[in-house]
């Protein structure tokens, strides 16, 4: 077979304030279009204030844990410079995407990406409104 | 030389609790396998309650300081509404997991990963209990 | 056109203590460097107490909360087993650095990675002394 490499991308509302976005089905979708059954990819979300990463995708993490662990870490009312300075309100969310990270790398065996059955690719959205997100996918392989 | 993709998996027993393993060895081992002396590696952990990382492989940081620092951003005993729902105590595994990320994008050199001295590939288990861990690699390039 | 892998190394004098260094420009030169138009990209900080990941480069951030986050994750004057094990002072550094992680991954779209505006590749050393860092790239693809 022969090597190649595609690009998708994948586009989402988002409604900010740790707003989590299980992209799995796109990711997967995007392998599949790619015609690439051996690889790698690699995801990475536009923008300083979301970030990419897996968790199993439930109401509990999803609509309050993550949100109370990232609220330890950099709270939303904490005194950030960020904000003194541009009169903004989202320090707290720069730092959160920059911790958890803007990127995912990912194996590709057998034709998709090989999650756990409770493990999906997530989008968490820290800006404090809501935003359309892009994630930009390469996919590599043969 | 002909561009090539390999595909192996390192799996290992683990005993949860922030249980972190030295997949070092292995990664390099497989590399070596693959015959690929220049390219990029890719190694993800199946599961959402383990993480990928690396870290200089020492008792002190191993068995006491990540577990410490993981037990300020989420802590075992805290309240998730994950275990509320579920039945479960692994909230905090979760949330650890997600945070420090599921997957390792490595640059190969010379047949290997460039790692410092001081610096370990490793295997990170959240989970309350002992697991059978699969970290699936791929590695690509020539 | 043909697919081809390309390796390069940025290197920059840092001053520790959460020295956060914006590496974009090199990262994008490396790429047209490469003359690769489209694949991915994977960077490495060789060392056990720096990291890579994506933020916007402003000096609130840079200067004065990305260090207050990581002192309330690992505080400076903390009690490590690691430091009182080797008569070391970094033992924060090396939790910081394993937790934010040492690579990134990245696609190459048009012969540049999509980075959003305020969004920059940034090394952040977490030693407690000035150190000569090496970051590892590698891109692949066509």
């Amino acid at each position: 077979m022969d090597m190649k490499t595609f690009t998708g991308e994948i586009t989402r509302q988002t409604k900010g304030n740790s707003h989590v976005v299980n992209i799995t089905q796109d990711v997967q979708a995007l392998i599949r279009q790619s015609g690439i059954r051996e690889g790698q990819l690699t995801a990475m979300v536009i923008g300083s204030t979301a970030a990419l990463t897996t968790l199993e995708f439930e109401p509990g993490l999803v609509n309050t844990d993550v949100a109370a662990m990232m609220e330890r870490i950099a709270p939303e009312d904490g005194a950030y410079v960020h904000e003194a300075t541009w009169g903004d309100d989202n320090g707290h969310s720069h730092l959160r995407a920059a911790l958890m990270g803007p990127s995912l790398a990912m194996p590709v065996v057998d034709g998709h990406a090989p999650l756990g059955t409770w493990q999906q690719v997530v989008l968490v959205d820290f800006d404090t409104r809501p935003r359309q997100r892009r994630v930009v996918v390469n996919i590599i392989g043969e």
